[in-house]
C-alpha cells in the first residue's frame, strides 16, 4: 500500500516519542510507537530504560484489545529476539495488528529485515522505510555499533573566536557561557560514556558528573540517576587519588552518585600505583606505542561495553591524537564571541604543512546558545 | 501626526531604493526617497553617485507638479546646505510638499536638525523618526565619519574552523570558496579604501581591485568602473615596482581600471626609493614608533580623504596591530569548514596571557555561504 499522508503524520509521532528516551535507553535504541484505528491514535508508546518494555509492548499493553486490526508505526523495525522481553514482532502479531509501517530497518546486518519478515509472514501488511533519515538521526550511536562494530566518537570543544580553547598557561575558565554548558550537560547525557585525558583532569580537576539541575530538562533528576562511564586516558597511572573525579559524590549535588571510572594505562606501571584503587575504579592496561594508550583498542573496548555515543572531553593532545587517527565521527564546538589570542591553546593539536594536508569536515548544523555559538561538523569522507 | 501603517511601507520602500546606492554614493550617504499621494506612490528617488542629484531631487523630478501637496518618505534628514546640488530641504518646500516623513537626522553634529527646521518653518508637517536602526544599517561608515570624525573600520579575515588563516610557510589559495570570495568582493565595492600590508602583498601577489564578475550583483560593471582607494602598509618602501598590484591593468579584466594607490611608509626611505613611481601612486609618509607606520595618522589622513568604510585585508600581524590599538569598529570573518592545523597562522597576533585580558566581541550576524559561514562581530565595548 502507498504511504498516505496520514502515515507520515502519526510515523512523525512515534518519532516525537522515540526522542524521549534520548538519555536514558542506552545501550538501547531510542525507539517510538503509535498504534492507529480508524485515523485515531489509540496508543502511543516508546522505550523508557533498557530491561523495561520496548516501544511496541508499552503501546500494546495500553490499547489491549482494541489493538485487533490497528496500524502500529514503529520508528524502528520491531525485534525478532528474545532478550529481556520477548520479540516485539510476535506481540504485534499476537495482539492482532492488521498492519505495521517502520521508519527504518535494524541497522544490524545479522538481524535486518528478520522482524519485517515474520511480520509479513504472519499475514500483516508492512510498509516503509518513512523518515528513515530522521529515524536513523535518533540513534546515531547505536546504529555505528550496529554497522561499524564501534560507538559513535564525538568530540567537545569549548573555543573562542580565533579558535583557542584556554590559554598558554591552562587557564580556561569560563571560556563559554552558562548557557553553552548546559548543552554540553545534555551532551553527556546521551552519552554511554566520557573520554578524558589525565592533562584535562589536573589541570580543570572537574568531575564530569551529570547534574540534573544544569540539564535544563523535563524528568531531569531521572535522568541525572544514570551517570555516563568516565573514562580516564592516564598511561603512566598520574591520577591523584584525592582528584575531586575520584570522590563517590558531588559535593554540589548531594543526592548524585558519579559513575564508574575506567582508568586506562600502559601497562607499564608498578605494584603500588595499581593497588589500593576504590571499587568504583577500574583499572584497564592498553599498551599502544612509545608509552602511549592504544586508542584504537579503546574504541573496541567502548563498544565491547555496548557504548553507543562516546563524548570526548578533552585538550588539544588527546583530541588531536584522536583525530589524526581517524577516530572522531563527529566534532562540536562552543565558539564563544572572545578572542584569546595567539599564544593561547590550539582547538586541535594537529601538525599540518601545506593546505593540500588540511582536513575537510561537514558543518551540519549551527545554532546560537546566547551569546556563543554551537558548531556541528563531521568529517567530510565516506566510511 | 501618529506614524501610520502606510508610513512603515512607504518608509520601508524608501530604506529599499536606498540600498540600491550601497556601492556607488561614496563619500555621500545612500539615502531614498517616496513621494506619495492618496496612498500611491507617485515617485521614487535614490540617491546614486555623488555630483549627481540626490534622492529627494530625484524623486521630485519625477512628480513634477504631482509633488505639491505629496507626503515624501525620506531615509535621512533632507540636507539644508549648498553643495553640488541646492539644499534638498529648499526643493521639497518649493515643490509644495506637504509632510515629510524623516527615518534618521542628519548623523553631523554641525548641521543635524537644521534641515527639519526649515521644513517646518516653512509649514510642512515632519514625522520622525521612523525605522531609525534600519537607515542607520544603511550608512554605518557615514555615520561613523560624521559623529566621531573617522571611517569605519572593518577588517575582513579569511579562517578555518580552527580559527587559522594560512600556513606556518604563509600559503593561504584558497581557504574559503568561490561564494565567500564573491562576498568579499561585494565587501570591498562597499569600501571607500581598502587597506593591506605589505606583507600580505608579497605572500600573495593580490591585486586588490574590484571584479564586476565576481561581483555577483546586478549593475556589476557600472559599480566595477569606482576603485576603491588601494593603501598599502609599507614602513621601508619594499614593494616591488613589478608587483601585480601596480599594474594599471587587471590583466583578467581588461575593460577595468585598478584604483589609485596609497603607499605609506615610515619616512626613512632616501631618495632612490622615493623617486620615480607611477602617477596613480601617492607615497605618504606617516612616521610612528620604532620605525612603524601610525596608525592612528592613518585613520585621519583616510577621514581627511572622506572615507566612510574600509576594508582591512591584511594578515595577522597587521590586523592585530589595528585590534590591540582598538581601531577595528568591525570584524568579518569567513570561516570554513576546514582544519589547517597547529602550526598554522593566528587570526590575529594578539599575545594575551590571561583569560581577563581576553578582548569580548559581539556576534551581530552570522550566515553561510555555500559550505562557509560568515561571522560578523563587533568590539563590546561603548564608544
Amino acid at each position: 500500500m502507498a504511504l498516505t499522508r496520514d502515515d507520515h503524520r502519526f510515523m512523525a509521532r512515534a518519532l516525537r516519542l522515540a526522542e524521549r528516551g534520548l538519555y536514558t535507553t542506552m545501550p538501547n535504541p531510542r525507539v517510538g510507537c503509535v498504534l492507529v484505528k480508524n485515523q485515531q491514535i489509540i496508543a502511543e508508546g516508546w522505550h523508557v530504560r533498557a530491561g523495561e518494555g520496548h516501544a511496541e509492548v508499552n503501546a500494546l499493553r495500553i490499547a489491549a484489545e482494541q489493538a485487533r486490526g490497528a496500524t502500529a508505526y514503529v520508528t524502528l523495525e520491531p525485534c525478532n529476539h528474545t532478550g529481556k522481553t520477548g520479540p516485539c514482532s510476535q506481540a504485534l502479531i499476537d495482539a492482532g495488528v492488521a498492519r505495521v509501517v517502520y521508519a527504518m530497518e535494524d541497522p544490524n546486518p545479522l538481524v535486518s529485515g528478520r522482524g519485517l519478515e515474520r511480520l509479513a509472514a504472519a499475514g500483516i501488511e508492512v510498509d516503509g522505510p518513512l523518515f528513515e533519515e530522521q529515524a536513523r538521526a535518533l540513534n546515531p550511536g547505536f546504529i555505528t555499533r550496529m554497522e561499524r562494530k564501534r560507538p559513535l566518537l564525538r568530540c567537545k570543544m569549548a573555543m573562542s573566536l580565533d579558535g583557542r580553547t584556554a590559554m598558554a598557561s591552562g587557564e580556561s575558565k569560563w571560556i563559554t557561557s552558562p548557557k553553552a554548558r548546559a548543552d554540553v550537560q545534555r551532551l553527556r547525557a546521551a552519552s554511554c560514556a566520557i573520554v578524558t585525558g589525565i592533562g584535562s583532569v589536573l589541570q580543570d580537576n572537574s568531575q564530569l558528573t551529570l547534574r540534573a539541575r544544569e540539564l535544563g530538562l523535563p524528568r531531569a533528576e531521572d535522568i541525572a540517576r544514570r551517570q555516563p562511564l568516565r573514562v580516564i586516558l592516564d598511561s603512566r597511572l598520574q591520577l591523584p587519588r584525592d582528584a575531586l573525579i575520584m570522590q563517590t559524590a558531588d559535593p554540589n549535588s548531594p543526592e548524585l552518585v558519579p559513575g564508574p571510572i575506567l582508568l586506562v594505562h600502559n601497562g607499564t606501571a608498578d605494584g603500588a600505583q595499581l593497588d589500593g584503587w576504590p571499587a568504583h575504579v577500574e583499572l584497564l592496561a592498553l599498551p599502544g606505542r612509545d608509552g602511549r594508550i592504544d586508542l584504537e583498542a579503546l574504541v573496541r573496548e567502548l563498544a565491547q561495553r555496548q557504548c553507543n555515543e562516546v563524548l570526548i572531553e578533552a585538550g588539544a593532545t588527546l583530541a588531536g591524537a584522536f583525530l589524526r587517527r581517524g577516530l572522531l565521527d563527529e566534532v562540536v564546538v562552543y565558539m564563544a564571541p572572545k578572542l584569546l589570542g595567539s599564544q593561547a591553546r590550539p582547538l586541535f593539536e594537529l601538525p599540518l604543512e601545506t593546505m593540500s594536508a588540511s582536513l575537510a569536515l561537514k558543518i551540519t548544523d549551527m545554532r546560537a546558545l546566547g551569546q556563543d555559538w554551537r558548531i556541528t561538523a563531521v568529517p567530510d569522507v565516506e566510511y
